[in-house]
């Protein structure tokens, strides 16, 4: 089973598509984070233990979870704030966020 | 709305419950961690961008995201492969494994 487990990380892996993100302007979201910082921290360190620290996460990463958030893809634990959220960024928005946050 | 949102976020963080956790033990977590190691990098950074760095991040969340996962009430993104990791981790191996990544 594990071995299984294994071979299967392995191939997602290696056939994850290759997304076309758009080039995110730091500067830019760093001017867009204000609302952010409410929770995530105006240094990316979360305020609360319950929600996730952002500072150095992967651009890549950030940019397809506030997508899946915008589009309410994304459910679970306190996604409904989420999606309140991003329910109005547009991908040029997400991409200077997900910059920002991992350029920290 | 920006002001209504501030608020609204305010309240959530305040009126957050306080989860009680188990307390996780790194070592343990360490020796449970190494098929997430294939993604989320030995050192807890992420072997592709696409997925999320965990070094450093809360143990609250973390625990609180594989919890999601374990139930599946957590969708979106890569989740279906999160779903499968998840599915066999107790509340100590979470925990444990919790501790393992936020305490690098």
């Amino acid at each position: 089973m594990k071995r299984y487990t294994a071979i299967l990380l392995a191939l997602a892996a290696a056939s994850s598509p290759q997304v076309l993100l758009a080039e995110g302007n730091p500067e830019a979201g760093k001017a867009k984070s204000a609302i952010c910082a409410t929770c995530h921290g105006a240094n990316g360190i979360a305020t609360m233990p319950s929600y996730p620290n952002l500072a150095g996460q992967n651009a890549e990463y950030l940019e397809s979870a506030l997508k899946a958030y915008r589009s309410k893809e994304r459910q679970g634990g306190l996604s409904m704030l989420m999606h309140a959220q991003a329910a109005s960024l547009s991908d040029e928005d997400i991409a200077d966020l997900a910059a920002f946050y991992a350029g920290m």
